[in-house]
């Protein structure tokens, strides 16, 4: 299969090397930057492009794996009729593409990637649509030859799975930068939390999160609660979001609470 | 070593059951609770009471886990003069004890533990203070015997510790019950998330969560947030959520995205 990556961040660079590691070809690498393309067409050890007309057309398969904003002014100015083209986008619809080929359709990896760290594919899911039953049965093939975890999903729940994701990955990174700040200021080594953090994710894993809950909120311990607030009061900011969490937990298991 | 454990909760199951596996005597069981003290003694083949009055007096060691709220209608009828006493708790300051005991101190171990998920203690931090410097040395030559990280950390700075500890666990948990609720609705299964929660969690350990913040806020990808909120509208607690974790995500990388 011959596969032409459209951008060179880091889901191009992960999802480009295994599909290369999985036997496909990577025949060319574009991106609007000239150093990126570069980069990844290194390690890829194939041509490169910072030119949309230089584009080789003809090939299996076309990967847009492009900012969301970048992606609309990208696919004004490209066409390949008889090719299949995917973008890689968690909120964009399928529709978006329906113009730049007769077969299109949606790879969307669930996964945080950076391109400094190349994951193993093997247990990321990938969430497939195609425009017609053909493409989906070639874009479960593609995605089966990297992935052991192919679903098939509509645009409008890949949206909400791209929410959800935003919970999961985004904003628990933002409770862990939150808890290094307090940490640091009491001069305390973020490694303290390595081992907590690690069971609590492996904890979600095991079972179900919502029964996992523990803490003041989930215990509605009042005392403690505001005696942690108290403490925030010189960080107005931390002090709103452990407000507005803690009432969320304690709404969410209001009943246990009340028995 | 003699040790009486109060409590028996899942922080004393566990501790109790690591501290006996470091060759510790556990030699008796307490809780208000009979039906909770028998099961841990049963565990650790020891006797129980459910009788404050009852409690042996003279041994080495008496560990305090039992609820904050708790623990203070405990120590009013609660004196061994010539024992060593701690309690567990991240929140309460070592003074609460300080007329239980002529030495006391605290033994906070840095972990979310449940009674039937026994972990081993080698990676889990145990932050100790005590009373004077003998009871220091004493409390980290038995955090050393079942953990390899051992911190001296004051009462003010467990506070925060314990702060930092709701938003890197109970909070990072909301986070992915939320993503679950939302997943639900859908019919997607949650498993779906378990590589990027893995993930995430993995690159905080790996390099600090601040330079690890992927998503739309940190990118100020507006039209993405606008995107999401809308499709949130029919759940304005989760909707509310996401808004305040975005602006903070945002005002966190102002600088950023503003270059």
């Amino acid at each position: 299969m011959k596969i032409v990556l459209i951008g060179a961040g880091s889901v191009a660079t992960n999802l480009g090397i295994a599909l290369k590691g999985a036997g496909s070809e990577i025949t060319q690498v574009y991106s609007r930057t000239e150093k990126s393309a570069k980069e990844l067409a290194e390690r890829l050890s194939t041509p490169y492009t910072a030119d949309i007309n230089e584009i080789k057309t003809e090939k299996d398969l076309y990967v847009i794996s492009i900012k969301d904003s970048a992606i609309f002014s990208f696919i004004k100015k490209f066409n390949v009729r008889n090719s299949l083209v995917v973008h890689t986008s968690g909120t964009l619809p399928i529709s978006i593409i329906e113009n730049v080929a007769g077969k299109y359709g949606v790879l969307y990896p669930v996964q945080t990637f950076t391109k400094d760290r190349i994951l193993n594919f093997k247990d990321i899911p990938i969430c497939i649509e195609g425009n017609n039953k053909e493409v989906n049965r070639k874009l479960k093939e593609i995605a089966n030859s990297i992935s052991d975890k192919v679903f098939e999903i509509n645009s409008e729940s890949r949206k909400v799975l791209h929410i959800a994701a935003v919970f999961a990955c985004n904003f628990t990174n933002h409770m862990y930068a939150i808890a290094e700040n307090l940490l640091q200021n009491q001069n305390i080594p973020f490694e303290i939390l390595h081992s907590l953090i690690n069971e609590t994710a492996n904890k979600s894993i095991l079972s179900d999160p919502a029964n996992m809950q523990t803490g003041p909120a989930k215990r509605n311990d009042v005392n403690v609660i505001v005696d942690h607030l108290k403490i925030l009061e010189n960080e107005p900011g931390v002090k709103e979001i452990y407000e507005s969490l803690s009432k969320s937990i304690q709404e969410m298991y209001r009943e246990e609470n009340t028995e």
